[in-house]
């Protein structure tokens, strides 16, 4: 589970049929403090927040989870956006996102 | 299974309900002596230890055990708190949290 | 889930009877926009979307969702091509795949 | 699965109770011939090997493993010890541990 | 998934009773075509390939393939050898391994 700043999105038409009807959003791990970036970008399935390239995401990255979040058992899934962030606490510093 | 410190707080409001009336909380791993931080912060989900900023904790990161732990084989949760340290002895060292 | 370039085939006649008529890929994670690798090339079973070497796909890192795609809950598989990507957007840029 | 040095213990007394009667080792993986620490060093269930500070032990890190081991499916446990090496041959050299 | 050179082989006595009949190797991730070491050497089971010191193989690392592999549903094993790799085409190059 981690931080994520939604960057962009990803089309296919050719993809497994449980992939169909999904949004598929690139998203990067992010300092939740400082907003710097951490590695690379993933892949990640949105399953209703309405996150959109800008927002900052709670991200889970396991299959088991995933597939519980869509409601699909046998869905081809690991990495699924599950909240957008509000705000981080941290060393006495407050940052909110909107 | 790491050990870890607690650095912050997560909150969001828009988030898969099973994720509701849970803490989240930032941890990062540390090296259990030396308490240098090792990597970045992830999330992790409170279930009861009374962890906060400042605890040494005892991270599990897999999403059946995590799930296990909350007692809600459907939650989208692979990173748990499930302990608090007290000490760890190393190479005839001890160090101790309170 | 991650973007990735297919790279090369692997063969192999000994191995696990349920990977025998199953095509294996060497694939390599990218960074989708600038299309720059990033890491070392992977193996990963094709189902059925007909990548080939040169083909920009989606590929699924998890063990219950490649065996899910393969409809083989026994085969010895944890990495799979799900899809192909067309274009990706991000910061206002498109990239356009054929 | 990998191979480890035993560094340390670490004890807490609020922790999940399918924790309590367990040994929590420090282990961190070692380059099984030359002995060089690999990485950060983790936390392990020992479950009955007598493995100690300074044995080189078989590490198994993943959770159905690890639950299996300890033979109690909802335990929130993913890195276990669950053998001690003997020894180690690896291009005509042999290391033994004792 | 991914292709290794095998380069030793481990030996333990006191190990979880699954584990007692088991050939355990040494292996090492390799770029398929210039054979480069990638990483740090860890251990596999080998399930009937014949595989040995030097052989170039297929590894799966996943908990639920490994067990599947070996027919036993509790065995605390994560990472199997589970092919021999005949050649990898890449690049208009082809690699033969024999």
């Amino acid at each position: 589970m981690f931080v994520a700043e939604v960057v962009g999105n990803v089309w296919g038409t050719r993809k497994h049929c449980s992939l169909c009807d999904k949004r598929l959003l690139l998203v990067r791990a992010i300092d939740p403090l400082s907003e710097k970036p951490l590695g690379d970008a993933v892949m990640a399935v949105e399953y209703g927040t309405g996150a959109g390239p800008g927002s900052i995401v709670l991200v889970m990255d396991e299959g088991g989870s995933a597939r519980s979040v869509l409601k699909d058992e046998m869905a081809p899934i690991r990495t699924a956006v599950v909240g957008i962030v509000d705000s981080v606490v941290s060393g006495g510093k407050v940052k909110t996102y909107d």
